[in-house]
């Protein structure tokens, strides 16, 4: 479930200004001000059922966002490479190859953006 | 024009896929393969300013996806800041304080991701 959650909450963060204004603020009200649908529901006084259907369509509308375009993956793959770069840096004693390495892999960070 | 044309190709890259087949169609044909809007109108069995109604269109929603979402922003200026780490790295005579202020240019850029 929490996974799911953070799924949607990243997707959201890439995507949500496609959506419609409405979508993001019950995507927001649910995802991030954790009110259950029902409550959402009572607040825009509407049934539960057509919350339920709009956090669905906005979800399915997010994955279809990444389908196409790919931001999340790759913002996920590019923070990962660059943690690597950190670490290589990081190492205390380091060795000139260790510059030549980490060059490398900053280039092939730039080549996937 | 030539600035004009790479950023259409910028943003194509980045929002292509959120655009209709025939509008990448006719971006490609137009931006890629250079043909011009008569020789696209001739190829489509349809009127040149349709054509050019269709490129303005496509141009608008691509300016309005990066007016939203602003990743070709992003990429640019992570590919920037990437470039100075390397200009960093590849400096002949390293400094520890180099490697120090390489790790802290590099979490700067995972922020901006």
């Amino acid at each position: 479930m929490l996974e799911k959650i953070s799924r949607v909450v990243l997707l959201n963060d890439f995507y949500g200004p496609l959506l419609t204004e409405k979508q993001q603020e019950i995507l927001s009200l649910h995802f991030e001000n954790d009110l259950s649908l029902t409550e959402i529901a009572d607040q825009m006084q509407t049934s539960r059922q057509a919350v339920f259907d709009m956090v669905k369509r906005a979800e399915a509308q997010l994955e279809d966002f990444e389908k196409k375009l790919g931001m999340a993956e790759k913002y996920l793959l590019t923070r990962r490479r660059l943690g690597e770069v950190v670490v290589l840096l990081e190492k205390p004693d380091p060795r000139p190859e260790d510059a030549v390495e980490a060059i490398k892999m900053v280039h092939e960070i730039m080549d996937l953006l």
